[in-house]
C-alpha cells in the first residue's frame, strides 16, 4: 500500500480511505419480510414479520415501521438509548426518502439523509464510520430499508396489475438493516467477547458508472460495471490481490450481473470466482421462490449483512470482507424519458482480528 | 462553550461539531435562471441562463445541465481540475436524485448522494467540510440544484394546467450552487487575498421536526420549527447569544415561515429580529415578481449563498454567518396519503477573520 505518498495516511489511492482508528460495529439488526424469512438466510434474521403491512395502513408506512423497528433493535442490542446515538445516516428507495423520514423521526437523532439507491447501506456505513473515526461522534447509526410492494408501486406496476416479470428482473427485498458504529471496544456489550469485534477498516467511495444500458428490468447488468469499478479500485488502492479478502460481497447483482462482474474484473487480472458472493443471489432460493435474477433493494444487502455476513465474521469463518452494495440510479421519470440506468457501488472493508 | 467536557473537542453540545482545522471555501459558483436573474440578487450570480431548458430536452435534463455547469465553474474558479476533487457531495429534489446523477456523472468524481430536501446545501457542505477537516480529502465539492418547472412537475401540477397558487405557496428557484471546500489557505487561488478566506468553522446537524402541519402549499410553516430547532441548538451548543452572528440566514422559510421562526426563538430568549435573513425572501421582489411567500427549492439557499452571502463575507460586511438551509420532507405520495410535512434544517457556521 503506497499510502505514505499521500499527505494524510487516511487517504489511500484514488477513492479509498483507511481509518486511523477503525470503528467497531457495536450491534446490528435485521428485520425481514415473510418471503425473506422463508429463504436460505431466514434463520439469521432477528425478526421475520408475517404481516406485509407491518401493522401500518400503506406500503410506505409499512416500510417506515419496519425501519423504525430495525433502528430501535440495533440500539437496544448495543445496550444503548437513542440519546446515545449522535448521528443517524440513512435513506431508502422511495422518492424524497419518505420511508426513512417517517420511520426514524421519533428517534429525534440528528440525521444525514443519503441516497445511493441499493448501495445506500454502503454509503450510510461509510459516513457513519467516518464520523466515528474522525472523532465527530462516539456512536452513529447507519441504516436503510426496502419493501417489495412499495418498490413495485414506485418503480414498476401496481401489484394488482399482475404483470409478468422478465427473467432478468430482480425481486425487491422487504427488509431493513441497521448497525450501530462505535469508537472502541469498551463500548461493546459486555456479553460479547472483545476479540469478536468487527472493525470497519476502510471504505472505497464509488463513482457513477454508466455503460449505456437502458433496461430497468435488468438492473444486474446496469450495476455490474459500478461494482467492477469500485472493487477493482479498492484492490488497486490497497495494492492487494482479490484473495486478500475472504469474501467480496456485492449487493444485488443477481445471476446476470454476477457473471458480468466476474468477466470485467478478469480484464484487470482479478479473479473473484472463488470468493465472490452476491446478496441478491444468497437471499432467495431461485428454484422454489420464483425470484428470477435474485433479490434487490436497499434492504437486500442490508439484512444479508446485518443477519448473515456479520454472523459469519463473528464466528471467524470470514475474517476479511469487502462489502459492496450496488445501486441503480434511475427513477420512473429518468427511464421513461429514455435515459440510461447508471450504477454506483460503495465498498466497506470489514475485518475481525 | 463547555466543549471541554466532551471527549473530543470537535464534539460540541448536543448536535454541533467545531472543526479542529476549519476548512476553507476555495471557490463558489452560482448558476441562475432568468427570473432569478431579474430579482434583487441578479447581479451577484455568475451566470444567468435565459433558456429555461438550459439547452436540454426535458426539465430534468435542464436541471442536470445546470448542475453540471455549476460544478465545472466552481472547479474552474478554484483553478483546479476535476481530478483534484476527491469527493463530491450532492443531491436535489427530484425522486432518486436524478438531476444530480445525470448532472455530475461525467465528472467521474467519487460521490456521496445526499437528500435533505431544500436543506441539501447545508447537508452537503457539512459533509464536505467534515471530509476535509478530518483529513479524508484535500478538496471536496458540495452542490445542489432545483428547477422551477421540474419541481412543479414533481410536486404540484404540470405547468400547462395553469393552477392558482395560494399566497402561502413559494416559488421554486431555478438555480444551482456549488462550492469547492479545501484544507488550507495555500490552496486558495493566488489572485485572492488570503485574509479574505471564508472558513467553515463548524456545523449543527439537524433533526427532523414535525409540528403536524399537513399543508404542502405552506412549506414555510412546515419548516420553521426545524429552523428554530437547529438555530436554538446551535446557540445553546456554542453557549452564545443570537448576536454572536452578524447574520443568521435561513433557506426558504418565506414571509410566513420567517414570522413563525422569530416567534419560536423568542420563547427560548433569542431575538433574531435584527440579524435574520431568509434566502427565500431575498431572492425575489415579491411586489413585482408574483412569487407569493418567496423562493424555495435546494437552489434557493444554494445560489443565495454562492452568489450573494459569500460576496458579503469576502467584503467583510458580514464576518460571522450561520447559514441554515431548511427542508420540507414530503413527497407526493406522503402528502396524498395524508401525512404531515416534517422539516429539517442543517446549520453551517461561516467566518472570515
Amino acid at each position: 500500500m503506497d499510502q505514505n505518498k499521500m499527505k494524510s495516511k487516511k487517504i489511500l489511492g484514488k477513492q479509498s480511505i483507511l481509518f486511523d482508528n477503525p470503528p467497531i460495529i457495536l450491534s446490528a439488526a435485521a428485520i425481514a419480510g415473510k418471503k425473506e424469512g422463508e429463504g436460505p438466510l431466514g434463520s439469521f434474521f432477528d425478526q421475520i414479520e408475517e404481516d406485509p403491512m407491518f401493522g401500518g395502513k400503506t406500503w410506505e408506512e409499512a416500510e417506515s415501521l419496519m425501519m423504525g423497528r430495525a433502528a430501535e433493535l440495533a440500539i437496544k442490542k448495543a445496550n444503548l438509548k437513542k440519546e446515545d446515538i449522535r448521528f443517524l445516516i440513512g435513506g431508502d428507495l422511495l422518492g424524497q426518502l419518505i420511508a426513512t423520514s417517517f420511520g426514524i423521526m421519533e428517534l429525534e437523532i440528528p440525521m444525514f439523509g443519503v441516497y445511493g439507491a441499493c448501495s445506500t447501506m454502503g454509503e450510510s456505513m461509510a459516513l457513519g464510520a467516518i464520523l466515528v473515526d474522525g472523532g465527530y461522534a462516539e456512536k452513529t447509526l447507519a441504516l436503510t430499508s426496502s419493501h417489495f410492494a412499495g418498490a413495485e408501486k414506485q418503480f414498476r406496476f401496481p401489484l394488482g396489475y399482475g404483470n409478468q416479470r422478465p427473467l432478468a428482473a430482480s425481486w425487491t427485498v422487504t427488509g431493513s438493516g441497521a448497525v450501530v458504529i462505535g469508537a472502541n471496544k469498551n463500548q461493546l456489550d459486555k456479553g460479547k467477547e472483545e476479540d469478536k469485534a468487527i472493525y470497519v477498516k476502510g471504505i472505497t467511495v464509488g463513482k457513477i458508472v454508466d455503460y449505456g444500458i437502458k433496461d430497468s428490468m435488468n438492473m444486474g447488468a446496469c450495476m455490474a460495471p459500478a461494482a467492477y469499478s469500485t472493487i477493482s479500485q479498492n484492490l488497486k488502492d490497497l495494492g492487494v490481490d482479490a484473495n486478500y479478502y475472504d469474501k467480496i460481497i456485492t449487493g444485488d447483482l443477481g445471476y446476470v450481473g454476477k457473471e458480468i462482474l466476474i468477466d470485467l474484473l478478469k480484464q484487470d487480472g482479478y479473479d473473484i470466482n472463488s470468493n465472490h458472493m452476491d446478496c441478491g443471489i444468497a437471499i432467495y432460493d431461485s428454484e422454489t421462490q420464483d425470484t428470477h435474477a435474485g433479490g434487490s433493494g436497499c434492504g437486500c444487502s442490508a439484512i444479508t449483512l446485518t443477519g448473515f455476513i456479520l454472523d459469519k465474521m463473528r464466528r471467524k469463518e470470514w475474517k476479511r470482507v469487502l462489502f459492496v452494495p450496488t445501486g441503480a440510479l434511475l427513477s420512473t421519470v429518468s427511464y421513461n424519458e429514455g435515459n440510461t440506468v447508471p450504477g454506483i457501488a460503495h465498498g466497506v472493508m470489514l475485518e475481525v482480528n
